[in-house]
């Protein structure tokens, strides 16, 4: 569909889909949004964030829609926004935004377990923090097997070629669970304080009921990005004069695939 | 990856992939607990299902895991499992089995609203409700659409393949937000009902999270099937030939694109 033509430097560099930036920028928008609407539910009707008070509570989901929902999202859509960039320049951003959000994942971990140590309220019983739980360890581990595969250097390229498809679906596994994982917090949230304020369509539910539908609209545009077949990242001349030098790869991997 | 041999019917009749069965079965075998351990949850905590009373909500959980997780699930992996079958077999029963998921999903919508009216309660308040009937609307629009363009004979091959992109994207997004809004389902129940008692790890509260989890694991093995890009059924030689007289197939749909 795109066409490709060989740049100065003797890389190919393939043009952009026409639709492609649309659908990244309302993804995009979707995004801010999400994070938005997050803060204004937590300033309107939870009283804000602060660390050393009831507070600490709320730095909880903040942290979680910004870290495990809008960057991690964010990251799987790098290789089909810099397309033309050196793959390894787009393999650090990638991993950088990962590293970005699994801190700031973290700081919201922390913010749960010290407010509930603090308060004295049972931990891990939930559906939603063992669905957290689960998130987080895959992620990390996904994480560390994606460093020591594609950023370490040394791993061989047959099995660097074999695991990037793993990475790609768990990649996107973890992303999707990460946002169901937040729609049952909210939900939990909601049921916990609102009561039967809920059933009487008060704001905050109705607010609440819009961020939910936002995270799943994020989820699936994320997921329309990544799996349109015809948007997905040319191989570069670099990478496919690099493919010749190893027979494993040319079988799965080769330019005319994608 | 598979060897391709000619049939006897000049048909081509693709091997299938080594560990396609096995993984297969481990997704039914996760379906079939998910069924089960659903219909343990309500038996043995929630009295049990019966239309004339107040079991009569039993029926929505119990209706909603079987249509629009296991059936809808398997009616995705459908074109996985019967590989060598004529396409339009494969078709009828993708069709079929999505009308068995639409109806038992219907008992339980009815099931639901019927158990408000008689109760008094208010309908359609909650993240779990709004979920659902997005699903539900986008599942009918699917289903009307599909039998449009694939079952209903006369929809030019040119709109079919231009269609047929958006209909897997969709189908596979809708399976997912039913699994994410019976999740929010299920986490609804418990908050309602276990109240403090969730804290406590009481068995309800364990089964139900562990429910969950298989809830979610289902969702992923059947992505995990549907995405393997090695396991796509072959095009067939019929279609193949057809696509011949199409010209505008031939550019996405060809036999060795796959």
């Amino acid at each position: 569909m795109s066409s490709v033509c060989l740049s100065m430097e003797g890389g190919a560099a393939a043009s952009t889909p026409a639709a492609l930036p649309y659908y990244v920028a309302f993804s995009q928008l979707l995004g801010l949004t999400l994070v938005a609407m997050t803060g204004a539910w937590l300033g309107l009707y939870r009283g804000g964030i602060a660390w050393e008070s009831d507070l600490q509570f709320n730095a909880h989901p903040l942290c979680m829609v910004i870290g495990l929902v809008f960057l991690q999202g964010d990251a799987l859509l790098v290789y089909r926004v810099f397309r033309n960039e050196a793959k390894r320049t787009t393999k650090v951003l990638h991993g950088l935004l990962h590293v970005f959000a699994l801190v700031i994942a973290l700081v919201g971990l922390v913010a749960v377990f010290d407010y509930h140590r603090k308060k004295g309220y049972t931990d891990l019983y939930s559906l939603h923090s063992w669905c957290g739980i689960l998130v987080f360890v895959l992620y990390l581990v996904q994480w560390l097997a994606g460093f020591s595969f594609f950023l370490f250097p040394g791993a061989p390229f047959s099995l660097r070629s074999r695991y990037r498809p793993q990475h790609i679906f768990f990649g996107a596994t973890i992303f999707l669970l990460s946002v169901g994982t937040a729609l049952l917090g909210l939900k939990e949230a909601l049921l916990f304080s609102l009561g039967d304020k809920y059933s009487a369509f008060e704001p905050e539910g109705v607010l609440a009921n819009v961020l939910g539908l936002l995270l799943a609209c994020f989820g699936g545009a994320v997921l329309y990005i990544l799996t349109r077949a015809d948007w997905k990242r040319p191989s570069q001349a670099e990478e496919q004069a690099l493919s010749m030098d190893f027979k494993t790869l040319t079988e799965g991997d080769s330019p005319g695939s994608q």
